[in-house]
């Protein structure tokens, strides 16, 4: 039997992909060192490491050896002799090589040094309160964000070519709808919130905790929910993040505040559903391009699944309340588990995204999101952030920052030129809400399962519709075939009145 | 300014390099992870990122631009114009290239599959005492090194050509002449020791010691020693191992014994010792092929002067004997410092290279370097090895292996084809001890600031002798420059009969 040229051509493009895989792979285990314990005077020798992977990989995906390949596989004829995976390869990466090679490579290595520039002047701008200090960069990005736009072309809105970047397919007019339709809800409901005199006392969720005691707990409930902790291992720093390397290895830290019950506890659930996505990808897609989440929202729907819709649920607590009193003995002796369920679940306007609550997390969202399209349309201006965002904070909050460290300088997404990343984090939240819907009807003792403990269910069930196909699927795809229909916000609303009805007995 | 032609090409050559060393960094933090904390399903992917990016860095080790680069830089107008260090970087690379570029690629790959299985096979067969199993195996390897040392050329003794790729220079004549010079006293010496009536006892090593205490006493001496944590880390794994990633990165691990109380503490000091010159390297050989220890030798004699000659020095213990009593609370109330030191110099031959103690060591050494040397000359066959080990060991250390598994099969390195390394590990031994004779004319208090805890002062020396340098000199540089002579056995005989006459009352 003779190999045909496709054959060949084929076998070629799948060596180059799992040779790109491999310096991701490479390049990923040391960002985790370096976050988790790498000794810190190796940190410059090994970020110029880095930078040379990195550097190599850029090269591969932008290669003459690339273009041709992805030129010949692309031919009619020989696409469509393509099984569905590899025809997804192709076009996932066709789509990279095609954004990357539109920017000229001085342009591009330009705005590198810009955006990393940005990113320590922004620390100190944040520390010191001072958004003058760093507005210079910033246009300075945003500009050079539309001449990418630019060279890329869009359709429609500008800032939809950013956002396609995080969430393919997703456009201005989608979110507008979507969020439009979730703050008509979600701005009254707050309202009522704020109103009932029936709100959780939760001074009992800050005393002391041992961090060894608060690492149990964590570790125990990562257990429950089925993460292996042979693909995987939990370990600690400032900022959480789940990393999954491959399949096989797939890690996720945690950061223990010594006077915060939930804190660490709830970031480990979060990001084990990061990790559960990563870990339960199918075995035939490691080393391709689509061994990863399909998107940044699915991907959040995970986590945000597992955290709030899983770990803030009643029946968990009712499960697990007890394991937790047992866990730190005598410091929940007099707190009876419902008046716990309703303390974690408390709704409270804060201006602090990272730190805000489930209900109002989507606020502090719309608001970057009201923003970043503003920028890209031109209707407002990196001169006017400060103003655009305290007014917003205070339509959609009714909370106005003391100082721009709280307010617009508070993420750090902008000095990356992360434009069209904060939406994911609202469509995560919709996402889940909708597949809950669907998972309660094929599942239908979903709460009596958390209840008994026993997550093991929910977990296969989400790894069979969501969780094998990595990125073989697009996120519509993905929603569609779980949920039988496109994003819809209505499923969030519903779970929003329901929870918070119940909990604040509106 | 123009750039002349000899400017461009050693930018070029450095680039080359320093984008070599970044995988070698890569591929070392790889396996640190492997072997500490990797979750064990992400193996097998992590194995083929690594066989990846070792396959890249072969690559760009013999690729045409090296030869190029090599051939241009070895002309002699430019050659002369080159610094010191750039010499020593071109003569390095133009000896490994020469080297690989010998070896048929398929040669050398149908070889690096072979040393795999064998170690595979070693594994199985010492666990079962079947020296048949491995015995083809072993042939092979032995076949193909003599092919590749027809390829790379000899000069003397076959052998000498792989002496030279652990320790440059060494050679037959002059390992016969100082293993001759040491086996000729150390042999007498344990016939003595063995007929002395004055035995410690050392029951009391043998107890039931917490891990956690034996990790805090481990890293209270490594602090003691001048390991900077700032530059590396201790972790747990089976084998210990130090592994310099750049000076900044130089990790270490041990193994704790729950019944012994000497075994991980001297673990972590011999690890430490190849650390601190790892850690010490001059900063302008990063990113440089000269930024290790300059053969496997001297490395081997940090390691063994940090464990041996002050670890397990009488001085040493008068001053931490009572740390380590305070950190055993209680568990060494009726053990006397003087017995404590005797206890830690036990001599007593046995079967096992790695468990021997300081004076045997070198004997286990000898019996290996012997036979090593009469597969290179055709004077031993592969399969009379079992034999001639055995006779080998009542000849040289008076025991005799039950079982081929604790006698000929007992090490890994013939399995992987590393033959030529055993001898550095005694050359380790004889350059301590012609070292320490130095030191000890150059810092006239030794014993003095060993015994008041000041280890620092010593560090700094070796720092400034030996470690700076990293391989900007060959091994008979270093020794001669630091000495004032060739290596010498005598001084390590000195030192056993001053040490050992001691304590066994010679």
């Amino acid at each position: 039997m003779t190999t045909t040229k496709l054959e060949q051509e084929l076998s070629q493009f799948k060596e180059l992909l799992k040779k790109m895989k491999s310096y991701e792979e490479a390049v990923g285990l040391m960002y985790w060192d370096m976050r988790t314990g790498a000794p810190k005077k190796g940190i410059p020798a090994r970020s110029e490491v880095v930078g040379v992977l990195s550097g190599e990989l850029f090269k591969m995906s932008v290669s003459d050896e690339m273009g041709e390949l992805l030129a010949s596989l692309s031919e009619a004829d020989k696409f469509s002799a393509l099984g569905r995976t590899e025809q997804t390869m192709v076009t996932e990466c066709r789509k990279d090589y095609d954004r990357s090679k539109k920017i000229p490579p001085q342009k591009y290595q330009e705005y590198v040094v810009l955006t990393s520039q940005a990113e320590s002047v922004w620390e100190e701008a944040k520390h010191e309160a001072d958004y003058a200090k760093f507005q210079p960069y910033l246009e300075k990005i945003v500009a050079t964000n539309l001449e990418f736009i630019e060279l890329w072309g869009y359709e429609g809105h500008k800032y939809n070519t950013l956002l396609d970047m995080y969430e393919p397919g997703m456009t201005v007019a989608k979110l507008d709808e979507v969020f439009g339709a979730l703050r008509e809800k979600v701005v009254p409901l707050l309202a009522s919130i704020q109103a009932s005199p029936h709100k959780p006392e939760s001074g009992f969720l800050r005393q002391n905790f041992e961090k060894d005691k608060q690492k149990a707990f964590s570790l125990y409930i990562l257990k429950q929910m089925g993460y292996d902790f042979e693909a995987g291992r939990l370990d600690e720093t400032v900022h959480p993040f789940a990393t999954g390397l491959n399949p096989g290895d797939v890690r996720i830290t945690t950061r223990y505040l010594p006077d915060d019950v939930n804190s660490a506890l709830f970031g480990t659930i979060h990001e084990g559903g990061h990790a559960l996505y990563e870990q339960n990808i199918s075995p035939e897609l490691i080393g391709t391009p689509l061994c990863t989440g399909t998107s940044m929202g699915i991907h959040e729907s995970q986590s945000r699944f597992w955290e709030n819709m899983i770990g803030r649920s009643r029946p968990f607590w009712n499960r697990y309340y007890r394991d937790l009193q047992a866990n730190y003995p005598g410091q929940f002796d007099r707190v009876a588990v419902e008046d716990f369920y309703r303390a974690t679940n408390e709704v409270k306007p804060s201006l602090i995204r990272i730190e805000a609550d489930e209900l109002t997390y989507n606020l502090h969202i719309m608001v970057r999101y009201e923003i970043e399209k503003g920028l890209f349309s031109g209707a407002v201006s990196v001169a006017d952030l400060p103003e655009v965002w305290n007014e917003k904070y205070k339509d959609y909050l009714g909370v106005v920052p003391s100082n721009n460290g709280e307010g617009v300088l508070q993420d750090v997404h902008w000095a990356g030129g992360a434009f069209g990343y904060f939406p994911s984090y609202a469509l995560g939240n919709m996402y889940a809400a909708q597949m809950m819907r669907t998972i309660r009807k094929e599942l239908p003792d979903f709460d009596g399962l958390i209840g008994a403990g026993n997550l093991l269910p929910i977990k296969d069930w989400l790894a069979d519709k969501v969780y094998r196909y990595g990125k073989s699927l697009t996120p519509t795809e993905i929603i569609t075939s779980v949920t039988g229909e496109e994003l819809n916000p209505d499923y969030l609303v519903q779970y929003f009145e329901h929870k918070f009805g119940d909990i604040y007995k509106l």
